[in-house]
């Protein structure tokens, strides 16, 4: 039980090596400030030549991990496992995405903290001496998702500017026991935090608490301080989330304002493209790891870094029974190697 | 990598012991065969003193992992993760019913193959050294299934004989790395299986090719015969999935007649409750399993079983959309010890 630290992590005594990712995004996402990272983008937003939005985000997932796949070297058979999920209900976007690959699947669902859970659960595999190579998958769509949570895109509703923007895009990882320039060195594993908050055109608020918790905990396991991480990058907090977090971090006694980054803040310009508070979505997390942060931990710009993928666990029937909407956050620790 | 074995299966060097399992029930549930076996029968099929279906069934949730907790005679916090899963929307009936215990979790979904799928990963978990004692546990819940897949209950819409019952009731069992009466010695993990069939009000036709594909493979891989396991037990294929699953057996030379059963088929009388094919839902397996199959194994009255639950991968809008319905089964060997 060496590998269990402090109360909610894992230092792996084999670190899983990230071998590749990969990432297909929508135009808006192309167009955006880290266009030019990404793999493949879009020729319009939202259906990919496909004749449903959903089908069009199961595509994109079937897109990443065949990109993966082949950056990795690795052929399709060799992949003993995938860790895929998305926000739709019962995660048809993965479903119906990744059973083209014949590989051995588990489903996952953790709103927009998907990736962070995905690439846990694939480190425990690898780590675990379970699989030679597992794939981590998620993804969103602007058009799925308002439809799944909000308003068919069609009512034209408008939106606070708390909201944020779901990305369109899926991003893959490949990890493996060797190879790769960047490794998972461990994990904290994130609880459900609930500060009644009911806003789901305001999921930062919803997500800052439970981002703080995780991050904070992480911390306190492996005994760290702030600037022992490059970087400290949550998912999709945006603008709004990303403001709370910094004063409930203050409040534990940890400023971390010199190295957070948010996922959701990078891939777009609010200014210029009426994303307001940001982008969102596991896809928003998914793209902007692979493509943006995992090249920097490879190039050994940054050294290590906390991935912290941020998740708001509502849905239309809980949110229109008057539920609050808790938050989950899922933190990986990604070093160069 | 010696744990590898096959092209599908986990050979678990540290096999996870199962410490204990709790399961609670609605009325219908408790009228049936298996009604002496639950730890808990609701008055009432419904609400269970809540006001609405899902919140009811986050509250089995919560009080099959309470009783389970107790059961192994460990504390709250010595529980390190919770694998959570149910087949709502967002997994919300997870997020609400367990976020009180101020855990560690990951949310999964694989339909009614859950349980498999959460007792999978907790495995893993365990027998990895990342912790000493998690929590497996889902849900399903009668009101919530039909109004989130089908019509709300008070359409009262006909249901043809293919149809399965979704069990109320929620099934948790903790898993750690000693003690207890059974273990976990390895694990199938399946992959999705799609034969084309569109009908959602047969999903035992469905699910019974992803059950053959899964069972197949863990004879395969651990070099046994159906003999070789004192019962095979699938979740929820019911009487039509069943007649499927043994005819493609036997296809690939295989008859499994003599040591399958279904938990769907168990838990019901369909003759006396009209009931119909059968149980389903990813609270049918779970309390099948953890009330009926597992003191069987415990008393060693069953030596090896290949437990498979069953799931049916589909949404309200895949169907709508005129997708088909994939299957996917997960397979647990679970011994006594």
């Amino acid at each position: 039980m060496e590998q269990i630290v402090g109360k909610q992590s894992i230092q792996f005594q084999q670190a899983a090596h990230i071998l590749s990712g990969a990432a297909i995004v929508g135009k808006k996402e192309g167009d955006g400030p880290l266009g030019k990272y990404f793999d493949k983008i879009g020729e319009e937003e939202g259906l990919f030549g496909c004749t449903s939005w959903e089908e069009a985000e199961s595509n994109l997932q079937k897109e990443a991990v065949s990109m993966a796949i082949e950056k990795a070297g690795i052929e399709k058979w060799q992949l003993r496992m995938i860790y895929a999920g998305d926000l739709l209900a019962q995660t048809i976007a993965s479903s119906f995405g990744i059973m083209g690959f014949d590989t051995p699947i588990y489903g996952l669902y953790g709103a927009c903290s998907t990736m962070g859970e995905a690439l846990s659960l694939s480190a425990m595999a690898v780590s675990g001496g379970y699989a030679p190579y597992v794939a981590a998958v998620t993804s969103s769509h602007f058009g799925s998702a308002e439809k799944e949570f909000r308003f068919p895109l069609g009512y034209g509703n408008q939106r606070p500017l708390s909201a944020t923007w779901t990305v369109t895009g899926s991003g893959a990882c490949i990890l493996g026991t060797k190879g790769g320039k960047a490794r998972i060195a461990g994990i904290t594993t994130g609880k459900i935090v609930d500060y009644g908050f009911k806003d789901s055109l305001n999921m930062g608020a919803c997500m800052a608490p439970a981002a703080c918790d995780t991050i904070y905990q992480n911390l306190m396991d492996f005994n760290r301080l702030p600037e022992d991480y490059d970087r400290i990058i949550t998912g999709d907090l945006g603008e709004v989330g990303q403001r709370i977090l910094f004063d409930l971090m203050k409040e534990k006694g940890f400023d971390i304002e010199k190295q957070h980054m948010d996922c959701g803040i990078e891939i777009f310009d609010s200014n210029t493209q009426d994303t307001h508070a940001g982008g969102s979505g596991c896809g928003c997390a998914a793209v902007t790891f692979v493509s943006y942060i995992l090249p920097k931990i490879e190039k050994g710009e940054w050294k290590r870094i906390l991935f912290v993928p941020t998740g708001a666990l509502l849905s239309k029937v809980s949110f229109n029974e008057g539920k609050s909407v808790p938050g989950i956050a899922q933190a990986v620790v990604i070093e160069h190697c």
